[in-house]
């Protein structure tokens, strides 16, 4: 298959195991089945949400399909419904909402409002952050621009909140006032050039950035700054929202119920893998917008199918419980994976919230060196045992759980015992040996 | 429903007919059908290309989604299928594909692919163009940033090769010479200022600008002065691809065989209403863009659902003859329309190619002064005919047809007999008195 991809397809999109990739042929729930059958366990399909090709979902957009899929220039009424359901879900003051096709357009659209609201044109980012695909999103992230034309003087990159590898560390008597403030002193800096904040932009988990945790309380103090300048907060839910960091619905909620964002974006899983994704904001910042009198029309964007597709993702989720199931599962592969931590001194971290979890692998307790080579090493192991699971953060040595939302205790148990296995192997071995088996 | 819609949701998208929008609850073919059943011609939605709901496509999407939806990450063969289908439609140095969720990204990424290739920043396009919602996108787009914050340096506008109301009409010894030494003209300008030329973008038939056709040869005499400058030409196919215009499958090859395009976007009519698009380009600018190491993902863009779906569109459209239907029933309309101008001196001018008409209504014959209201009366009246036909150009004063490719020649017929019969009635009313009428 490897020519006919290279020969007339895109040539920029890495493949997972590019070496020796995996051809799926269907995929069901938290499984995927090959070209031969086998079947892999997902512990990283974050879009397959309620799981992959959920029968509900499926059907929901089978019936819409077949009835009408129009757009929303005309009156449907799933389309208030969506938004209704939504607004459910989050405060109160998000009430407005705009339907798009993906969680770059969502980005793209919140940077407009921001900017439109504020009449400011400044981000604030964190570093190692990943809003999207669009050329106005790369330039707000840092994990993109820093391998390209490099930074654009409205961009402000502000260090991550990352209690284990960070500047501050869990050692650290304040760690929320120490981050925030480094928050404030960058608005400060801005503002002796003239510059003025239109929005800090940040995902309510950062992903790319090596499966962070921020620490609780670290949002509301930099709101209160970005609120002091005249900019707004925007938290991008595109990666962690809908349930799957099991305490809340939405990831930003882990800092405290105090926390209003002005605006938030939706992506991934909101369709289950269908393109769809959505703005909510505040009724202020929408009429900001539309008082410019351009409307904001998107072809597809909450189209009934869009509609009918999101309505079935949140039923399913309702019915089958699956927030509470993300905790439960999610605190028990945590407990799983700290037992491996005793264990194994190659697991310096083990962070996460419901079925969002990183493992920071590391090559020594002092320095915290990424160990880059062995993570690599063991998710192709774990890829032999039919197991997916892939690494993130700048070093690429975060273990990076993500599953759909209905993995099991099973399959923790069957992906932990695989992880111990593999890692009792690379310790008999040396732990870079098998890097060099693996490369030869 | 008003009060739903204006409580819960976005504000600022304009309903098609806002006073009295219609309730649509389902669409098959060309006819779309309200609350209470009544059924409605649809002359206006390009994006149910092959005829609202069809069920080849609905039936396409349910098998796929019944079986995998997953990223571009792993290996499926209908991602290459579905390029090499496309590519079969194009001349063979555009053999590099990209997939994403809508014309608005395809047109980001075009934007990114010439910078990337070229080096260079600047941007020319027509006046009037719209390419999109994006930031970016909005910068490129006259039609948009004109009420917005204006113009940006790095962009500079051409005007409209409107043969009909633009700088140079009709009688003008040579159009395609005279409109392309603009292009050339803003080419030296934007020289002498130290800038560079990165891409020229253009719709292959303008639509917001009032369904334009260019005259043919213009594309290419403006793609070697662009060339000339170091420049790409985008082709953006987005409203008028996959086989409209009758008498080729892209619209950019009315101009001519000799015609290349550096890039080609599409989108719209592409899924049927999925929400897929696609970036068609050379190997040397995909080469460009991969050489920056830096990797282009698209979540959910070319997923095997939009795939599946995008295959079974054109299978449709070769099955069914939709691109010779569009051609035969397109000049019939044309035919029809001629006749009426005759009769009606209200219509200055008819123009189009396929199913991609317009109408242009005038006051004066002397100084085609736009017949705004009297545009927004015919259709107001049509639709009390259950006939949806909308109206364009900056003037919002060219009634423009764009239906489903089904649209058949009886439909043709229908369109045209209740035109002439509103026109019919406004010439006896004078031609003004039904739009005060309309507003009482």
């Amino acid at each position: 298959m490897g020519w006919r991809r290279a020969r007339c397809r895109r040539s920029s999109c890495k493949l997972f195991f590019p070496e020796d990739p995996v051809k799926i042929v269907r995929a069901k729930g938290q499984y995927m089945y090959d070209e031969n059958g086998r079947q892999y366990l997902d512990c990283i399909n974050n879009v397959a949400h309620v799981g992959h090709c959920h029968p509900d979902v499926v059907n929901a957009a089978h019936e819409q399909n077949q009835l009408l899929n129009t757009n929303s220039r005309y009156l449907y009424d799933s389309i208030v419904d969506y938004a209704q359901r939504l607004s459910k879900t989050l405060p109160e003051k998000l009430c407005t909402f705009y339907f798009l096709n993906s969680g770059s357009e969502a980005n793209d659209l919140a940077l407009r409002l921001a900017r439109q609201h504020t009449k400011h044109t400044d981000v604030i980012v964190l570093d190692h952050a990943y809003h999207g695909h669009l050329t106005s999103l790369i330039d707000i992230s840092p994990y993109k621009f820093r391998n390209l034309e490099g930074q654009k003087d409205w961009v402000h990159v502000a260090p991550i909140p990352d209690t284990y590898r960070g500047i501050y560390r869990e050692d650290h008597k304040d760690l929320v006032a120490a981050y925030a403030n480094e928050v404030k002193e960058i608005i400060e800096q801005a503002h002796k050039k003239g510059r003025k904040i239109a929005a800090f932009f940040v995902e309510s988990l950062p992903s790319v950035a090596g499966q962070i945790i921020p620490p609780a309380g670290y949002f509301q103090k930099v709101a209160e700054h970005v609120h002091k300048a005249g900019g707004v907060f925007v938290a991008d839910e595109i990666q962690v929202g809908f349930g799957r960091v099991g305490k809340h619905f939405w990831a930003f909620q882990l800092q405290g119920e105090d926390l209003v964002p002005d605006i938030v974006t939706m992506g991934k899983p909101i369709g289950n893998g269908h393109p769809v994704a959505c703005v909510a904001t505040t009724k202020e910042i929408a009429e900001s917008f539309a008082a410019t009198g351009v409307e904001y029309f998107n072809t597809f964007g909450g189209n009934p199918v869009s509609c009918a597709i999101g309505l079935a993702v949140l039923d399913v989720i309702e019915k089958e419980h699956l927030q509470a199931h993300a905790m439960q599962v999610g605190n028990l592969l945590m407990e799983l994976l700290n037992q491996q931590k005793v264990k194994h001194p190659i697991i310096g971290d083990v962070r996460g919230a419901g079925l969002f979890i990183g493992v920071d692998l590391i090559k020594d307790k002092e320095k915290r060196t990424p160990a880059t080579e062995e993570a690599e090493y063991l998710i192709t192991r774990l890829k032999k045992e039919y197991i997916l699971l892939s690494t993130d953060g700048p070093g690429r040595n975060v273990l990076k759980f993500k599953p759909p939302m209905c993995f099991s205790v099973q399959d923790a148990k069957l992906v932990v015992d695989a992880m111990d296995k593999i890692l009792t192997d690379m310790e008999k071995e040396g732990a870079c040996e098998p890097v060099r088996d693996l490369q030869s």
